[in-house]
């Protein structure tokens, strides 16, 4: 099994391939090489069997064909431009998240050995007037262009997959909290960062009042969904291969107060609570309340308690 | 008021032409010019302001820039490949139903007057694992890759709109019967022939069963719904700009009893009753049933019975 992954240089993508490499199959069948694609080639992890890191540019179509006349036989297709710079820099994000999916399903389609495709949406799609839970038919209505441009993936994974293309299948993220390393472009930036930074002994603002709700999910519990998607026979998909996978809702305070709870008071006290309008629209469009009916059904894992994920960021991420 | 009309050739596209000329305004304003575009330049309507055919490829983004160089205030977008044909030949299908919109809303948005774009999308996009009822808030599953193709082109009307660069709004259109002229190779093109055909004397084939339900509308209502949609003030639409316009939903079999109500018996006869799984295939896919509320709320037109589609046809459609 050769295992193609885009974004392979982001935080989700190295620890994919740290799975992976851990792993050391898919369905069964050995792992036999690993790559990791991103904008800059990346530094390929360490595994049981050959990895690389290469350069790829996803908007780059004749490049995109390229990575695949390797043709890999499962790729998992994380890069993307995140939500804040997809609102800010509308070309950007159409380009990236539309066209390079688009173009790496070409390319799939044409490589002709029907790859599986894991795809990662996000809960960015849903939204408008649509009732408060979320249950697996309800409508994608995005209100951001990173939510578009996802659900218009989604679509496309699965009219890819119902025609034989590809055997593909799509995940809803919830917010991936808490991320290490720095705060980025994405709207969600600080539903890690107000527990990432206090947690490293520095400030970071909540721009959101702290009754705001969050539909999130660690990382761990992330990666290994996005690992076990892979694996789910393709007859019990059904009709749609794109689904929110499991989380947990948590309001911004109670996530803190897990916070105190598993590392002491000092981290909470670190926080600022600065309200920041644009953050604050685009995340009035989001949703915290979804039923993840058949990803429980299909086996995804859910996300017990939020003092998981603090307890895993300190053993995991957190900066030495 | 500049006009253009995408697929200005086709049976809806001339029939909303006629509209207009008839209507003279748009929004209290008065029509100044009245472009129908077609992959071959169509005759254009006669109207009391200077009309136009030209020859339009919407594939052809360079092409399509050109024609928006007279910047449009409101546009149509009919053009489309049809189902039967994007499924047999996805490659097309993709280039003009997804690329060929995509190309249109960029030069809309480059335009930069903000046209009103009213979008055709249709019935396609609902299937799948969905509940019998389909609300405003049911997910669009498409199981072709028409519909696919169109409810990615909905994503985009809204997210286009939000970021305010065209007043889009989408109309999922029923099946849209008794059409006027010749089969097609819209997999729905039994649905207005075996109808059109009798009632001209010739035979014509249903490749589903009697008890078949579709969810339909009569061509003088779906064009008034079409002409009507670039009236509704934009801050009536909310969150989505696209939805499903009022039909009704008939059995064959009523719909066959319907036109012997109003042409007597003669013309059933002609109707022969062959399977066709190519056909059924993708029409099991389809909905029939559908409860139009944000579409009845903002003011556009049901049908009331399909005698009156009947009536229509023979009014203003039949074959002299």
């Amino acid at each position: 099994m050769h295992v193609l992954i885009t974004g392979g240089g982001g935080f989700l993508g190295v620890k994919l391939a740290r799975l992976l490499a851990a792993q050391g199959t898919i369905r069964g069948k050995a792992i036999t090489k690993l790559t990791q694609a991103d904008l800059f080639a990346p530094e390929p992890v360490k595994a049981p069997f050959p990895t690389e890191g290469i350069a790829l540019d996803i908007a780059d179509r004749a490049a995109v064909d390229a990575a695949f006349a390797a043709k890999p036989d499962c790729v998992f297709h994380l890069a993307a431009v995140v939500s804040g710079q997809a609102e800010a820099e509308f070309d950007i994000g159409m380009r990236v998240n539309l066209h390079g999916t688009l173009n790496l399903l070409e390319a799939a389609r044409h490589a002709g050995n029907r790859p599986i495709f894991v795809f990662t949406s996000s809960i960015a799609v849903y939204g408008g007037e649509i009732p408060e839970m979320i249950e697996d038919w309800t409508i994608l209505n995005p209100q951001t262009s990173y939510g578009a441009q996802k659900a218009a993936g989604e679509l496309m994974v699965t009219d890819y997959s119902r025609k034989g293309f590809i055997d593909g299948r799509g995940l809803r993220l919830p917010t991936v909290t808490v991320r290490p390393g720095k705060p980025n472009a994405a709207a969600s930036s600080f539903m890690s960062s107000i527990f990432r930074e206090p947690l490293q002994g520095e400030e970071a603002n909540c721009p959101v009042s702290e009754d705001y709700p969050i539909w999130n999910s660690a990382p761990r519990n992330v990666v290994a969904n996005i690992a076990y998607a892979a694996e789910i026979p393709e007859e019990d998909w059904g009709q749609n291969r794109c689904l929110a996978i499991p989380g947990q809702t948590n309001t911004v305070r109670e996530m803190v107060d897990a916070m105190t709870r598993v590392a002491g008071s000092n981290a909470a006290g670190r926080i600022t609570w600065k309200p920041d309008p644009f953050v604050q629209k685009i995340c009035a469009g989001w949703r915290a309340h979804i039923n993840p009916a058949k990803a429980l059904r299909l086996g995804f894992r859910q996300d017990s308690t939020f003092e998981d994920n603090i307890r895993w960021f300190l053993e995991d991420d957190i900066r030495k």
